[in-house]
Order: structure tokens, then C-alpha cells, then sequence
């Protein structure tokens, strides 16, 4: 039973990296780098896109958006006039709790990739089947908030290993919290040594000039 | 294509329905009442019960920790001397992200049924699955963050309607935060008009008693 069961999940998955490396390919015949945004709900994902696509220098960016149901995240970020395109996971059942290859594959069409130098892609919000499908990224970076405990690290290590750059976030409330910083990166380093990592807050703007550097120099826009 | 792929997932479903209903019987057999406590990674399920399996009158709690790997959780609980079952969802692949009702019968040969009134299982931190898996509970319980944002019950709909109570937590952080209550319990009421909610802070202990009593009304033991 087990054993037809990891099969399953291993087809499933050389499925979906087949189909992510088609996406990738189309990426990058446009000279788009794609980021993968990951983290749970609530992380503060939308917030910190929010305040990066401003202000990204000559970069031209459009975000695909994952979530369950609706789009009220297409919504708050349409109205910083950045293309975006909303994917909504399959709605019977509750929906899936990850993008996936095929899902990002079927929005491609609607993405106006020659007119893009960086695509982010906003996945649903979930510490562990997300790490599990890629989708044709060539980054992920992943949202950790300091509201969700120093511990995330140790029982979610699959993301946390996966993740090209960490995003600390909600740091202004760290003078409320019961949330030791250093036990956490220290807990986020025994799963990932030396994860490049910022800390951040939407809320107040710290860090987010450092982590729109760090886009503009992964995403030169190709002469 | 996508036909193919929701007959197998209602057989997925199908599957669990009935071994749920097994384990429900058993539970009913030894007089034992189960929750399912569903919520975010980091919403704050493990704090809420550690503030609450302590002075729940002459109730006998133990309690079932579903996590993706390691027993940090169980660890916690288990130094409040209740008995404390751990699952760690299967490991390979990142772990599955939600309990199902099979993992929840493996365990049941290790769990002190006839000396339990009540058995709390612990869900993965996962705002999608496992609201689309029941696992033999009388009752579900939602624990959701005042830092998750207002927009929780709008985009993951599906959990929020399934609770029979939500427990909106970390509610001293209310004052540090850009979080409208009525806003956040409007979008609540559209998704689950009524649903029961208790405000509550571990940290604080506000809403802790009503929370107790709820269980206590719920968990009556047998005569």
C-alpha cells in the first residue's frame, strides 16, 4: 500500500517537473526570471509584493496569482497598475493547496510575457506542498512572519530547504512578541546553512529597499 | 483530463469517509468525545491547548499531534503530563500536509482510549486539506490569528465553514496591529453566518474559560 502510494506520488511528480521545465523554457526564450513566492497564510506575502513593484527601477513586472478562491489579492495588487493574472486552484473540493506545473502552464497564454523582465509568482498560501511542485521558477524565495514562532523551521523543513532567499517579515512587531530571533535563525540555519536571508516590514518599509536589490540583481533586464 | 481527476479524488475521499466512520465508532465505544483543532502554521494551536488541557475539571484529555516531522509539539504537551500521541505525516516527499483518517487509525492502537474523555488531535498547520478530511471527530475547531489579516475567511472558505467554533487568537497583539475586528468578522459571517467564535490570547489567558467551558459542555463524561 505504501509502496504503490510513494509510486503514485513520484509519477505525479516527474509529471509536474516535465511540465515545469516546458514552462521554464518559455520563460526564458522571453528573458523573464520568475520568482516563486511561498509561505503560510497570513505571512505577508501580498504586503511585501505590495511594496516592492513600486520602485523595482526600469523592471518591468507582473505577478501571477495563486489562490484557493477569488482575487482579492489580484485585486490589491492590479491597483499598483502591474499586469497580473489570477489562477484560482481547482474550486471542487476545497481546492488544491499548492500551484502546480500544469496550473501555471495553462496561464501562460494570458501572460504578457514579451512585455515582462520579472514574473512573481504568488502561491497559495501553505508551508508544505508548495516546496514539493515547481512550476517553472528559476527563484524561490520564501515569507516567514515572526508572529508564526521560532520553531516553523524545524517543522516545515522541506520549504525552508528549498528557499533561495528567506523573508523574515512582520519585524515591527517584534517588541510585542514572545519570539526570540536568534533561536529562530538558528533553528532556520540547522535546516539551511546560511540561507541568504532579510529581515523585513512591509508596514514600515525596513528592509524591503534590500530586497528589491536583491530582485533587481537577479533579474538584470537582458540588453 | 479534469474529469479523471475528480473521480479519483472523490474515491480518495470516499476511502476516508468510511475509515473516519470506523474510527468514529471506536471513540464512541470507549465514551471518548474528539476534536479535530485545524488552523495555520503558527495560528497558535499547540499554545491554545497548552493553556488549556490543564484545570478542565475532572475531564480526562489526551491529545494526537499530526506534523509534518519532528515531536517539538508533543514535547510541549507532554510536559503538562497528558498522555500525547505523536503522527509525523509520511516523510517522504516533504510530508503530507494534512491528517487523514487511515494515519489517524494507525495511531489508535497507542492512544489510552478507555482512559480518555476527551481526545484533541492536533491537525498539520494547513489552512486548505484538512478541512477536506475528516478523521473521526465530533467536532472541529479553528484556530485563526489576528496577524493572518482580515481576508482568511474569504480565501480559504472551505475550513471556516467546516469549524463548529473558531477561536480567534493572539488577540493581545490587537493594539500592534492594522487589523479591523468587525471587518475580519463581517468576512467570517459571510462565509459561516454564526459560526461560534471565542476571542482568545494565550499568552493573556483572555477567552481561555470560555473556551474550557465550551469544551467542558461539549466533552460531558459519561455517567
Amino acid at each position: 500500500m505504501h509502496r504503490t502510494r510513494v509510486k503514485v506520488l513520484e509519477d505525479v511528480l516527474d509529471a509536474n517537473g516535465t511540465i515545469a521545465r516546458a514552462n521554464r523554457e518559455d520563460f526564458d526564450r522571453h528573458g523573464v526570471t520568475v520568482v516563486n513566492l511561498m509561505g503560510s497564510p497570513g505571512a505577508g506575502k501580498t504586503a511585501v509584493l505590495e511594496s516592492t513593484v513600486r520602485g523595482l527601477g526600469g523592471l518591468r513586472v507582473g505577478v501571477l496569482e495563486g489562490d484557493v478562491q477569488g482575487s482579492l489579492d489580484a485585486d490589491r495588487l492590479a491597483s499598483l497598475h502591474v499586469p497580473v493574472t489570477q489562477i484560482n486552484t481547482d474550486p471542487s473540493f476545497g481546492g488544491e493547496c499548492h500551484l502546480d506545473a500544469n496550473m501555471v502552464r495553462s496561464a501562460i497564454p494570458s501572460l504578457p510575457l514579451h512585455e515582462l523582465d520579472l514574473l512573481v509568482i504568488e502561491n497559495v498560501g501553505n508551508l508544505v506542498c508548495p516546496a514539493e511542485f515547481a512550476v517553472g521558477e528559476d527563484l524561490r524565495v520564501m515569507v516567514s512572519s515572526v508572529t508564526e514562532g521560532e520553531d516553523k523551521p524545524i517543522k516545515y523543513p522541506l520549504m525552508f530547504r528549498a528557499t533561495d532567499l528567506l523573508l523574515v517579515s512582520k519585524i515591527d512587531l517584534l517588541p510585542h512578541l514572545d519570539f526570540d530571533l536568534y533561536r529562530y535563525l538558528g533553528n532556520l540555519d540547522s535546516v539551511h546553512p546560511g540561507v541568504p536571508r532579510i529581515l523585513v516590514s512591509a508596514r514600515t518599509g525596513e528592509g524591503i529597499d534590500q530586497w528589491r536589490d536583491w530582485l533587481l540583481e537577479k533579474a538584470v533586464r537582458e540588453p
